[in-house]
């Protein structure tokens, strides 16, 4: 099969094996995929990963390995993280935290830049029939911007801003504006605003916005070191700053103000597809504008320069 | 009267004037008072504070300037913390975050060291019977322990882990240890282990500490920039940090971590009297085993250097 390969260096490959799904697991038809980040931080060697990279996709289930086949012919998104199903975590519904756990195209298990993949039956969610799949290959991402409210009680008085006007910043800025809270979504890139204004998020640019303790909620996702301590300066007391990125925050930090003003800090990763495929199928949130181009899969490479530069949001493959 | 007043020396003072208390506000006599780290981080610059120093007392209401007199001559504790009593933050109970907030002996109005101070009466609280001022002068440090379950929900299940033996340390350990969870304090010093330990709290040489994501609670209150990489390290995938020291982590850090393994981390301050006050009435927790010495007034410079040294716990002042 086509596959997209990093093995310290990205390559596009004609006949790759094809997956064998193990038991419990189906195989995948990949018919689009979404380059996120992350990907492009494994390029750089996060988490060392190697092999087939991508973890955002849509697909249709080919067949399954000793499970139950109501999916077969389906299509489907899948959740990428892959539990032990035995540990305290994946008992409580946490395989995302799995010590033992695999993740498509980033941890220990290849991904879903190819014409097929494998995933447990488990992780798999029909697609709504009105949901395209232009729009379904966000679930992933769009999933990870709904985990903010998973985590946090977020009330209808709150004011909330958004840091950064990347991909996950403009999609937690459309998540969070469907809870009747006051939002905004700060960026340098008037483009990029836009897309999320359109859809009435009030948006400001970073150096228009007032540095001053007025918000009770802080979302972090400028992917920059220099991100959590602006959002230390926005944040009121007694307020929430998730932090979205998972770059490395390698900088000198003063945690002094997070005691005295008892801020409160939330890591927050990915989150469930459900709402995210429900706000699709109910039409509150158009994913579409983020799109910026699409590639055949084998034009991988690139596709990949592309969404490294500086105006591109979403970047997709096409492995249809 | 008598004072212990900084001014960018610390030094005794025979005759410093009486204060006056402000409409609303009690006359408060001090009895026995407590040395705290934060009194001595005030001797090294920490907030820029100057006059009065010290919060932490236990005293008799001598009068009241303009409102409910029925505290006077009652024996009292005061939460340190006066709002402006108008804004957002004290309409909802949050004084403590008040922007415009004086907090005595460390910002904005003289503290506690001293024959006389003066509160909001909304401030006072009165020790029952049956707590000696020995104790009572514990209730502001004790309620920043109980201040932790007041943040974070607390579950019997919960392995905790506080890091640190020093005054802050133990208290935690103790409220802690009243919630049913399997509560261990870690430290350095095996006789300030012991303090805890005697009241059934776990306790363990930091250096024969595991370290592994075992805790779903890490109390960071080693008062030291390291504590924080410690308690990374110690704390469960979804878990929480609670930071409990207002000297300057300034170090470089990676919250890396906390993203992937959705950490909450959580600033904690100044807490609730009461559920102190009622722990030492109900004989829950002994903290006069904290207490290493008690100085008279006019030997406060020996006290404070006392209250420096390594293996020293509480110091107290006698104003009697």
């Amino acid at each position: 099969m086509k596959a997209i390969v990093f093995d310290g260096k990205l390559k596009y490959m004609k006949s790759y094996p094809t997956p064998i799904p193990e038991a419990g697991e189906a195989l995948i038809r990949v018919t689009l995929a979404g380059i996120c980040n992350t990907d492009l931080e494994i390029m750089k060697g996060y988490l060392g990963f190697q092999g087939v990279i991508g973890h955002e996709f849509v697909g249709i289930v080919k067949n399954v390995n000793n499970g139950n086949h109501s999916l077969v012919g389906k299509r489907v998104v899948g959740e990428i993280n892959c539990g032990c199903g035995l540990c305290d975590y994946c008992l409580k519904g946490l395989q995302k935290h799995c010590p033992e756990r695999k993740t498509i195209g980033i941890l220990g298990k290849d991904g879903a830049f190819a014409e097929y993949t494998t995933l447990p039956i488990g992780n798999l969610l029909e697609v709504p029939d009105n949901v395209t799949d232009e729009e379904a290959v966000f679930a992933e991402p769009l999933a990870a911007a709904f985990e903010i409210a998973e985590q946090c009680h977020i009330k209808p008085t709150d004011r909330i801003l958004i840091l950064g006007d990347g991909k996950l910043g403009i999609l937690a800025s459309l998540a969070l504006n469907l809870t009747q809270t006051d939002v905004t979504l700060a960026g340098r890139h008037e483009k990029k605003l836009q897309v999320a204004g359109e859809q009435h998020v009030k948006t400001v640019q970073l150096k228009d916005l007032n540095i001053r303790k007025d918000y009770d909620v802080v979302v972090e996702a400028t992917g920059s070191a220099d991100g959590f301590d602006i959002a230390l300066q926005l944040v009121k007391p007694r307020g929430i700053i998730v932090l979205k990125t998972t770059v490395a925050y390698g900088k000198e930090m003063n945690l002094a103000p997070v005691v005295i003003d008892e801020i409160q800090i939330i890591g927050s990763r990915c989150g469930p597809f459900e709402p995210a495929l429900r706000a699709m199928a109910k039409k509150l949130i158009d994913v579409k504008p983020l799109i910026s181009a699409v590639y055949g899969a084998d034009k991988a490479l690139a596709a990949f320069k592309k969404a490294g530069e500086a105006e591109s949001l979403k970047i997709l493959l096409d492995f249809s």
